[in-house]
């Protein structure tokens, strides 16, 4: 039968929601994002041509940070969220201050999670060197009970032990047991994962901390958190939708890729390349 | 009493060895360049805002060498040298083909020692993963003596245990164990520590290795190389000079500065803070 109806337009495509980070651990972000919000489009970066950022300056992050956003734009990222604990603590800021999109971090949400857990009102934070100095998650949870007291330990290793995928390993499990020292003797009853790498530690570092210690897990409570922010703004995707991920990066694939892919049981097709420019000074 | 001569006109600056390397850990380089060429001034250049290079493509490494050069030339560096395996193994072919001073790295000297120090023709290489996949080791051996066998083991937790600092530590010591067991197993007789961070795990490397292995240090011998090149092409400061070292980064210094500054007995005075621009694709 001829169809005679005059043509309609065709639909644009839904817009995505927009991930960065430093490298690949924002995969683990993206897990939670498609395990929660099926019908959501996903358009990720991984700025893999400079990663990592955990030990660069409050400069060069916003600049990464804005650079990265853009490319998003360019996607028609209908949100963005930053992936990544350096430059959710150093970034965000300034992108709120210029994008005309919501934008979310990945601190805000694991403060949050935190001060709901803990008991004792004594919380640790685990992150890089860079996250860590920045104070950020002193600061968010703070700002949501003053009478929760933080602890914090940089763990600079723990990014490269996962990159060689050495996750369940007696090498790693004394390296975490080092950084967890004294924290655990500090008596915090919440600890905060705050790097989106660590969750592919999970089982080791629950193990050292024991059953008591409640692991706050940034990349699960990013996705509630941007599930929340597309009901409220109206933003989300209609339910029937089925979301489609699209994974580029700032420099060619890492076998961290197929790692991460695996681990988190993502399904990540080509890779694609984007230019990135960058100025300091 | 009074100088009534004519006033000579002030002798140009000497022209310095221009180093560059993606972070702090060509300084291995320079400590051995001032103790070999203390007449010899230095511009050393860190390119702390993209290091490390060890994960990164051939493309993206030759660009980041070529604009670190530019940055060189513009101090009047009369020799450059790569202080970094990766950009050494990525980067200086086209180095060499575009720029009209002489490019050495730190590859060709370390291979030519390892061939000089094996008996037993059997030679391992450690590195970071882009050095040992570049396979820029095996082929400059392979050109110097076809007979000599290169065995090879990327090692990429080692940088980050250097940077935090664990240079005498059971930790760093089961690791080193962990990679170099293959190594040792195969019967090397030398072993090539392929990365400029590396000298700095001199002693803990030794140890593992065994009194019967040889270590080839990149720095030492690179240093030798630019000694014979200066001369070669007439290009050598005069004795009685007195060498300056100049340190600048592209991102603010970093805490591992510090460590490898006393580590090495360098006096680094103040860092300067240098531009990169960089676009893939």
């Amino acid at each position: 039968m001829k169809q005679t109806s005059a043509r309609k337009p065709t639909p644009a495509a839904p817009q995505p929601i927009g991930v960065f980070d430093s490298g690949i651990g924002g995969l683990t972000v993206v897990a939670a994002l498609r395990k929660l919000l099926p019908a959501e489009s996903i358009f990720y970066i991984g700025d893999t041509a400079r990663v990592p950022y955990g030990g660069k300056s409050q400069a060069t992050i916003e600049r990464y940070s804005q650079e990265l956003s853009g490319l998003l734009l360019a996607e028609r990222a209908k949100l963005i969220v930053v992936a990544c604990n350096t430059a959710s603590a150093l970034g965000v800021p300034r992108l709120r201050e210029t994008l005309r999109i919501p934008v979310t971090g990945v601190i805000e949400p694991g403060a949050q999670a935190a001060v709901k857990a803990t008991r004792s009102g004594k919380v640790g934070v685990i992150g890089t060197r860079a996250t860590i100095a920045s104070r950020a998650y002193e600061r968010a949870i703070e700002a949501l009970d003053a009478k929760v007291k933080v602890f914090t330990e940089p763990c600079p290793l723990l990014v490269p032990l996962i990159e060689e995928g050495w996750l369940e390993d007696p090498v790693t499990d004394s390296i975490i047991a080092r950084y967890l020292e004294k924290l655990l003797r500090s008596g915090v009853d919440t600890l905060v994962l705050g790097c989106t790498h660590y969750p592919l530690l999970r089982a080791a570092i629950q193990r050292h901390a024991g059953p008591d210690v409640t692991l706050v897990d940034s990349a699960q409570n990013t996705a509630l958190a941007v599930q929340k922010l597309l009901r409220q703004q109206k933003l989300a995707a209609p339910r029937a939708s089925v979301g489609k991920l699209q994974v580029a990066l700032t420099d060619q694939s890492s076998a961290f890729l197929r790692v991460a892919e695996q681990a988190l049981g993502l399904q990540v097709g080509d890779t694609k390349l984007r230019a990135v420019q960058h100025a300091v000074g």
